[in-house]
């Protein structure tokens, strides 16, 4: 038996300003080197930095020819208030005049398949993709996942804050939330099970416990058509609320979490919003527009029929979504009202309209980030609808437990969050705000 | 199109004490209600609270017989000192004197199947996780997953503090990290594709891009044995580091964590901890035993001869935790050097006796809640070990350009969420800290 004392376990900061003149000594990887005649330029990737050191091969005993890019080294060296300022680089007022250099590890190959080193990644989106455990080391990359990994975080912190209880709800089902055929199949012990695509029933339940919750995790889609806009394995916001007077009050608090999404953005990620040259967004007003509306808004004005469809299409999405930035100054729009026929059975439509359904989508920047409203509460409104479009209620019972047993009035929404990743990062293809994706045609690494 | 002004999201709360004698309006599901001559007891359960209201029937409108347990109402009534002080209620200080009460729903059901009013719910297992959205409700079992949340949400937050960044991986994989027989084949559009058993491999590869991570996530596990240790889908708190000297690093990690979490329980869970009776534990200090020594002192003390046996035995694991609480004073108890022949072969071998690794668990309570330990970090060394273990390093080839393109000394851990629940709530078995269980035999709710 060996008893050894706590110790605090801390950031890998250093206090640059009060230590300058003075040694350090911190580890890393080198993210770039630029060998010239009296010695190295090299760039050390921390958990904390990207920062600059300055090696004079003079005054070091280990040969640069055995240092390259991908090594881990430990340097000592002066801090010094830096001469060359780069955008890619933190921090940027200070730099390192390395006086001891010691070599961990060495990468395993002789020369990496991919630049990582230069501003702009030269590669293939499905190189990228191939090569990720490396590509992933770019600067760029890793500030797209630094934003991520904060609206992660701030979404529960969030609304923890308002009071909402996080909840983990199982990922192997016995039915599919969603309906239709995009659901995967998985051999549970010989029975048939399906992976979640989407906490919809279990969230619902858990409104009947707590009130109010969330959850953050993954959800499973087998979507057939491979675009620029689809997962088949993405990460779901959700959260889920009980005693709402109409689907307004989620609207409400999806606005509020974004704000506090965006402010901790800013906060935090400062250093990847320069360096990706992004402009964090604001939510400074609801801005609503039913469903209807926009086919007509896109008829009148763009000249784009799409009126009687049940959807909207992508290029209507985007036409309502400038339109929205210039005519009505947000960048966020609230499509309200969907049709009752494309909505799935637990949605509760309109009382003045049973065409029209309590529901709404979220665009931002011409893509639908969310998908949310109020839901049915009644036992007998479950068995009614479920009849009418003739689902067996017997498959459904477990789910329908809630209801028959006391249900609030309650709604709430889905955020995907690599579309809303990927478009405050100004990203094209939502993969890219993946780190490991997976597609119809891929499921490596 | 509509706009709207943004309005601040708010929890639930009320300031009973500066709203003594003065009235509220709030809004619950009936948790308790005992109808008595002159009106009723009623338990308000809230986002926030379990509230105790007294109704006098001749002061509202409505016949008591409408109301029943688990209605939905709005109470509108005079905040009072607390007559009956119960440890199920929270403010225990404040009741209401009601004046209104709507209803806003009711089951859709005549009795319940269970009665949930009682201190301790009278229902076999197996029943409590069918009725799951109704068993739930209860105020034990709802303060199991109120520490559940708080843990979750804490393991994140401490280490976000001390600079680890969140990454989500994908839980569709191309293949198993942990070997073995124990894992769930998907068809992925007709290619066999499994569940992720651990975030192993990408948490890895995350080290060479963050240096830090964590990761809080699903994992599934097809063990076919159905006992109160297992479940087939669990959620792993799972962390890996970079720049480790030992596993001693790892250790104290874990450490701080868990320490961070208890401090987080007493702080926000303070009436969860006292409805349940139980002592939120306290890692004073780190207390480590070698492997092959537990076996020595299992055999030598408490006469059980496991000695030879390359893991340890759940009795084994109950004794020794028993012995360092005894012995020992600590509830926490590091088990380090696992053998080689027993742990998967990413582990690191001890380089003073390869037939030892690098490795630890962590038993805490009589119950082992981690596995951890460094990892190798030389692309070479993976080749060697898993020619020698005669796997083809072929279909690790995504995972193994990680090493290839350069890697820091690092390692890592997960750590059971249920199991960690339960021992801290003394629940006897880990699915009752699982909201919807997955077992053998048990795909529903």
């Amino acid at each position: 038996m060996k008893e050894i004392a706590l110790e605090t376990s801390k950031r890998l900061t250093i206090d640059f300003a009060s230590l300058l003149d003075k040694e350090v000594t911190i580890s890393g990887m080198i993210q770039n080197l630029r060998v010239l005649s009296w010695g190295a330029f090299l760039i050390l990737r921390t958990p904390e930095y990207t920062l600059q050191a300055i090696i004079d091969k003079e005054k070091i005993n280990l040969p640069l020819e055995q240092l390259m890019i991908e090594s881990a080294v430990s340097i000592t060296g002066i801090v010094k208030q830096a001469k060359i300022k780069d955008k890619a680089l933190f921090p940027r007022d200070y730099e390192i005049q390395i006086t001891e250099i010691a070599l961990i590890s060495t990468p395993g190959c002789d020369a990496l398949p991919v630049d990582t080193t230069k501003k702009e990644m030269i590669v293939h989106l499905d190189k990228k993709f191939d090569l990720r455990p490396l590509t992933l080391r770019h600067p760029s990359d890793r500030a797209v996942f630094k934003i991520a990994a904060t609206i992660l975080n701030e979404f529960g912190n969030y609304l923890t804050s308002i009071g909402f209880t996080r909840i983990s709800s199982p990922k192997i089902n016995y039915t599919g939330a969603e309906g239709g055929a995009n659901i995967f199949k998985i051999d549970y012990f010989g029975r048939e099970a399906f992976l979640a695509q989407s906490p919809q029933f279990y969230k619902q339940m858990m409104v009947g416990v707590f009130g109010r919750v969330f959850e953050t995790g993954p959800v499973f889609r087998a979507e057939k058509h491979a675009t620029s806009r689809h997962l088949n394995e993405y990460i779901s916001l959700d959260f889920e609320m009980g005693f709402i007077d109409s689907f307004m009050d989620l609207i409400k608090v999806e606005a509020n979490a974004l704000n506090a999404i965006f402010s901790k953005i800013k906060l935090e990620c400062a250093n990847e919003v320069d360096l990706l040259g992004i402009t964090v967004p604001e939510l400074n007003k609801i801005v609503c527009v039913e469903f209807e509306e926009v086919h007509e808004i896109v008829y009148t004005l763009y000249k784009k029929d799409y009126r009687g469809e049940k959807d909207l299409a992508p290029e209507e999405e985007k036409i309502i979504s400038e339109h929205a930035k210039k005519e009505w100054d947000t960048e966020f729009l609230f499509v309200t009202h969907y049709p009752s026929s494309k909505r799935p059975f637990y949605t509760m439509d309109d009382p003045e309209n049973p065409e029209k359904t309590c529901s709404f989508d979220l665009i931002f920047r011409n893509l639908e980030i969310t998908t949310g409203g109020q839901r049915l509460h009644k036992y007998q409104d479950y068995i009614d609808k479920m009849t009418k479009l003739n689902m067996n209620t017997d498959t459904f019972e477990s789910y329908l437990q809630a209801f028959k047993y006391g249900m609030p009035p309650h709604g709430g929404l889905g955020l995907g969050l690599e579309r809303l990743t990927a478009q405050i990062c100004g990203l094209s293809n939502v993969k890219e705000a993946s780190l490991f994706p997976r597609d119809i045609n891929r499921l490596e690494p």
